[in-house]
């Protein structure tokens, strides 16, 4: 028995924000003092770290539950199944429905539920629900798909992540160049294989890392509105992460069995380029084993972090051939791996 | 194998809010248009209706997630296991915290985290997530609590309802007088006994119903503030409840194999009592069985309704003696359920 992926659909906005674009920017420190250089070398240093040179936006009239839907629609064409089939929809977000120049979320009803009634399901055995999970947010939708599948609960799971942190970005500060807008949807499905998830592995860290991405004040300190913006501290998040994902992805690939010689890419949450890489290269050096050139396809440089959405995203590239010199083949082990707010982390092996 | 609830604490706020407190507001029709009543007229029959005396809010400088730690240390030390032990904390809510006098959701970290970081918990395995399913989210949460411990991923786990309505409840409609603050948890574990969940039934109906709760506009035209309250069509929501409530009941006691005669307790979502006694008649109508008295404990008069809490709230109470003629023993057969934003409707049946 293989629970796998049988469909898959990203939605990439089509309104490109260049790093340029955030030259007239104001870039506070978190304490509201001026930062001692020019934008151009502010965002030069950003792009150097993060590999970030541009990112997407959704359309002002779109919220996260229609960039969802779009999503959606395509992995359940890719999947070449009826809708009505489907025992659940399950989808990842932080933040809700947020209008454009809005400041709240609209979660009521929830996105699975306003995704469902776009795409027409009548079925009311088809259970829709939200799970906030950080970015990683989808893999443990596909867990927690593949729970209800293994529990006799489901036969077909449509997981989502879906998110549009342009609408919750302090313009005032330089992290906000960090986050783009995106969806991505795959539908998971019991089969005879032997291909599919091999093993999972999630851990949730709060004891003291739970507010090293949190929902906070403008740098602008005398900003009288009160709005909370998303926010971090990236040094703790970069340290953090580089101690315990590579541990998990480990973890994760002896839980399967397989060798890591046999690992084929990587498809890991995409926050910050750099960090990605040394993630990498620490699972490599743990499993004691070089590692190989190209493992871990990319979309960071014109993409951004869009959440939950990163992930299935860059998968979805990959098999359709929108990244140069990337593929994946029939039977090729393959891990994704997520970090994010909690501080959760997650990771599959999966076997295409 | 049963998987039971092994643990159960509540946490009712100590601020009373009565319905003369109502007195002194401007309840407007939906469209502007004043009401053709006194306040003291429109609080009569609202409390005819629903059976709201008086209802409950949390203290002005706590939230969803605090209410949710009271409640699941009460559950933890109830269970009287080492919370080191749980392999999953669930969190329902519909709104995250919102903290008083202000609009925006602060869903980041998940409350789950929060709570898991004030509970003090260091083990990274056990995985905290939130699950947004309207009021049926926290019998969703033992739903899938029940499968992950099914699926061999989990042995103990903690599932929460936790909210503050009257954070989010437009001052100048009736319906705001329904609302309230509360949260309630339970440890779900598994054990040897034929005790426990036996069955459960789960549905979304979205196709006309998706958005019959929703956040919308105050009633009060000239708002220029543009913030967005809980809104609800109540008749279209009455309706759809005794429609569909009563046979989503009779799916799952029919699917625990169990007959109507044994039904000792239904313990059901508390946002209307006369809806609540028409759900119930109509459940034993379908199941062509006359009704019991007392079969429904009710805490709607004094409590009000507190979204995800209700359920596992009266529950506690009633077990715990709080409730006037209500008991449950060893072995009763009872029922769980529930309906609410998505629109969701779920059911347990289980052996206590």
């Amino acid at each position: 028995m293989g629970i796998k992926i049988t469909g898959i659909g990203s939605y990439i906005p089509s309104a490109v924000e260049k790093n340029e674009d955030f030259n007239n920017h104001l870039f506070l420190n978190s304490d509201g003092s001026t930062i001692n250089y020019d934008n151009p070398v502010i965002i030069e240093k950003f792009k150097a770290i993060t590999g970030i040179e541009e990112r997407r936006y959704a359309k002002d009239h779109l919220t996260s539950s229609d960039l969802g839907f779009f999503a959606a629609e395509k992995a359940i064409t890719n999947a070449n199944i009826d809708p009505e089939t489907l025992d659940y929809i399950i989808v990842a977000h932080n933040f809700g429905d947020v209008q454009k120049g809005k400041t709240q979320s609209d979660l009521v009803p929830s996105l699975a539920s306003r995704i469902k009634h776009s795409l027409r399901i009548k079925n009311p055995r088809c259970v829709a629900y939200d799970i906030l999970f950080g970015c990683p947010g989808w893999i443990e939708g596909v867990i927690q798909a593949q729970a209800f599948i293994k529990a006799g609960m489901a036969k077909k799971c449509l997981v989502i992540g879906t998110e549009t942190l342009s609408r919750v970005v302090d313009a005032y500060d330089r992290d906000s160049m960090i986050y783009s807008d995106g969806a991505g949807a795959t539908i998971i499905e019991q089969d005879d294989s032997d291909t599919g998830i091999l093993a999972f592995e999630t851990a949730t860290y709060t004891y003291d890392e739970a507010y090293f991405l949190f929902f906070g004040k403008s740098n602008k300190q005398d900003d009288t509105e009160d709005t909370r913006y998303i926010k971090m501290h990236g040094r703790k998040i970069y340290n953090f992460a580089l101690t315990h994902v590579p541990q998990a992805m480990k973890s994760c690939l002896e839980k399967s069995g397989e060798k890591i010689e046999n690992v084929k890419k990587i498809f890991i949450h995409q926050a910050n380029e750099k960090m990605d890489e040394a993630i990498c290269e620490r699972f490599y050096k743990l499993c004691d084993y070089p590692m190989p050139k190209n493992v871990m396809p990319m979309s960071i440089h014109k993409l951004g972090n869009s959440s939950v959405a990163t992930v299935p995203t860059i998968f979805d590239l990959v098999i359709n051939g929108q990244i140069k010199d990337q593929e994946v083949h029939k039977g090729d082990l393959i891990l994704f791996a997520s970090v994010g707010a909690g501080m959760n982390i997650n990771a599959i092996a999966y076997r295409y």
